[in-house]
Order: structure tokens, then C-alpha cells, then sequence
């Protein structure tokens, strides 16, 4: 898999793209990634890349020529599965997205600033517009950070042992149960006795209880409406 | 506002932290964000922080000692008004919480890796638990950088222009209007005529009738139910 990122602060990915799962994904050959600087396509002799918005208002918006100059250039060399816009307002992003996003082969995500890219952008090239949440970031770099990792270690061999990914909470609609490691007592706090019993018939049966509680208790939204 | 960072991957958060607007919060003395490896409080002449969970299973778990040992360290040093455990079965993060956690003084953020972290420290130390989303991460470190950007941008004197971010998606419950800036025509799309006017009052009209129609287009969860 490929993904190209267009960020107007490249070096903030630099860390993250270069560490723990991602690193390891890298490593393997099994992705690359390349972070775009959007700077070099700005205009002017200041290399702008965002103008006042049209209608007045706090915030500058990105213009339109120097991100199609930039996906252009880009779509001349490789033909993207989508093109993705990181932005508050577009799809929010959940495992299942993740899980189809692991099986595409090239990917452009665009990063938004300011009060975000001018909309006949959207319109001309975006194939995928993604929130990673309810709430705002002060760019779309974190939010790219995040699609990247979270499809990154789904990718067959990037995981040690990949049964663990099917375990985690939201592949099957349900929050993990509690997990606990030794000691068996810790200041005063023993773990569950069903764990240490050996039977794993039991255990599994009381992994599904605590995680259709907790899901309950905290989640109930993921449960299917007539549980 | 001071935020510590509780990480087996340190270096991965280095770049989001010192970048755009959270290079801005601290380079302005507004908020202080200290990074803190658990690895010197592993166990053994490995410094384990990790073990095979009770119960059998794929994936580790994050152990009760070195965690603790890390905690109390920081706790001898500050009182925090939260100590938040990123984790996907957690209270999902929304602007709301964000808007109140950037009025606190102090915070302590705990990154989990691999399956979690062992629940006993969930319930001897962990004050609020978050889900920046519904998917999985190779670690929490991604979701603190989301929690501390989100916050970091609202602190006052942060952004430039305060007005900017009351406008946001979310600050009122509705998706934000297409935004556009020059040229009025591009490729053939022009910029919708009422934002050329200079009529404010149809201006913020038009505005408010594009963020309704948007929300109720793709987010209509977020619109009250008697809409």
C-alpha cells in the first residue's frame, strides 16, 4: 500500500510516521508513505497557499491552485483508490472504514488548516471526506496520523500475531472486556478467579459478559436495538 | 496549563508537539507538555512494562507496577484534575469535553500499547477515560496528541484571531458552511454570488442555511430531535 499526504507542515508527521507500528510497516515493505509539502506550490513571492474567505469572517481558507498544482502532479504519477479530505464535517471515521481502507492500494489524504480547503476543491477531487471525531484539531495532520496508523496495522504481517486485531474492541460491535496481567494480587486488588482457572470455555463466556456489560453501560449506541 | 504524558514510544509525540499551534501554546508560555518514557520503571533487566494477559489470549497487557511507580512519581509533584487513560472503550471525546478540560490546570495523559493496560491501574488512578473515535491505534499516543491539540487551541492568546475557533464545526452543534476564498471562478466553479454581495445580514443567512442543511445531510445525530 501507498499514501501520499499534502500537509503545509510536513515535519509534523515526522515522528509519528517514523515510530512503533508505522516504522515496522515501513520496514517490512508492506507500506510507504510520503508527506508533500504544500508550501513550494503557494503563490506569490510569499508562497501563499490561503486567502481571506469570500463573505468575511474570522479564519483564512486554502486555495484552490496551489492543492491542484500539488494533486495534479501527483495523479500524473499514480491512480489513487481515493482521495481523502481530513475534515470535521465529512464521514466519521470508524473501524469499518479502516477495515475497507486496509485494502486499497494507493491513497492521497489532504490536509486541511485554518478554517479548511475551498470547496470547489471538494468538489473537483475529493473522493473521501473523513472526521476523525467530533471535535477540532488545529490541522488535518493528526487526523491523517490517525487514518495511517489505524489502517497501517492491519495490513497482513505488520502485526506480530494477528489474531490480536480481531480481538480489539469495535470488530465485532462490542468494547473489549477488562484485561489484567500478573501479578494475580496488587495492592490489595486480586484479579477476576475465572481467569487464572484454566478453563477457557469459562473465561470465554465471561470475556462476552463483561464486554456486552461494559458495552451497555458505556456504549450502548454499538448494541444492535433489540438486545 | 501543564499536560504530562505517560508513553513506552516518547519520541513518536515529539514532532506533533513541537509544531504549528502547540509549538505556539508553549513557545507563548501557555501550556507546558512533558513527555514521560515508562521504560526505566519496566521490570526486570529488560525493563518489561508488558506480560502475557491472564486468561491466555493474543496481546499483551500493560503491567500494574512500573505504571504506578511513574504515577506516584508525578503525583508526589502535582495534583492533577484528571488523569485520563486514552482508550478506545472510553467516553468518546467531543468538542464539549475538550471546551472543558482546556479551563483545568493540570492533566495526566496515559498512553496504552498492545492490549491495555492491566485494569487494576483503571481503577486505582484513572479519573476519566477517553475514545478520541470508534477504531483501534498501535498505541495511545496518537489519540494524546488529539486531546492535547484540541485543548491546546483553545487556550486564550493561542490562536490568533479567538473568534475563529467559536465559529468551528461542533462549537454549536452544526456542521460549518463550504467556505471559499479567491479567485471567484476557477476552473469553470464559481463562488456562490451572495458571498460576493457584501450583505452581511444574507451573508449569515445563507451561512447558517448551508451548515443546517449540511449537518442534516450527513450528520443529522447532531441535530436536536424536534428538527
Amino acid at each position: 500500500m501507498h499514501i501520499d499526504i499534502i500537509s503545509t507542515v510536513p515535519d509534523l508527521l515526522s515522528s509519528p510516521l517514523s515510530h512503533s507500528i508505522m516504522q515496522r510497516a515501513q520496514d517490512k515493505g508492506l507500506l510507504t508513505v510520503q508527506v508533500h509539502d504544500l508550501r513550494p506550490y503557494g503563490l506569490g513571492k510569499h508562497n501563499s497557499v490561503d486567502d481571506y474567505q469570500f463573505g468575511g469572517g474570522a479564519g483564512m481558507v486554502m486555495r484552490c491552485e496551489p492543492l491542484a498544482a500539488l494533486i495534479d502532479e501527483l495523479r500524473a504519477q499514480r491512480t489513487y483508490d481515493e482521495i481523502i479530505y481530513l475534515t470535521p464535517d465529512g464521514e466519521r471515521y470508524a473501524q469499518r472504514r479502516a477495515n475497507r481502507l486496509s485494502l486499497l492500494g494507493n491513497l492521497l489524504l489532504i490536509c486541511g488548516h485554518y478554517k479548511g480547503i475551498d470547496e470547489r476543491i471538494r468538489e473537483e477531487y475529493v473522493t473521501l471526506e473523513i472526521s476523525i471525531g467530533d471535535y477540532v484539531l488545529s490541522g488535518g495532520e493528526l487526523a491523517a496520523a490517525v487514518v495511517v496508523d489505524s489502517i497501517g496495522r492491519l495490513l497482513p504481517g505488520v502485526i506480530g500475531d494477528e489474531t490480536s486485531a480481531l480481538t480489539d474492541t469495535f470488530q465485532d460491535d462490542l468494547l473489549a472486556p477488562p484485561v489484567y496481567t500478573r501479578p494475580a494480587e496488587w495492592r490489595g486488588r486480586a484479579v477476576p478467579e475465572i481467569l487464572l482457572s484454566g478453563n477457557t470455555a469459562a473465561i470465554e463466556t465471561w470475556r462476552e459478559a463483561r464486554a456486552e456489560e461494559r458495552t451497555a453501560a458505556r456504549r450502548p449506541d454499538l448494541l444492535p436495538p433489540d438486545v
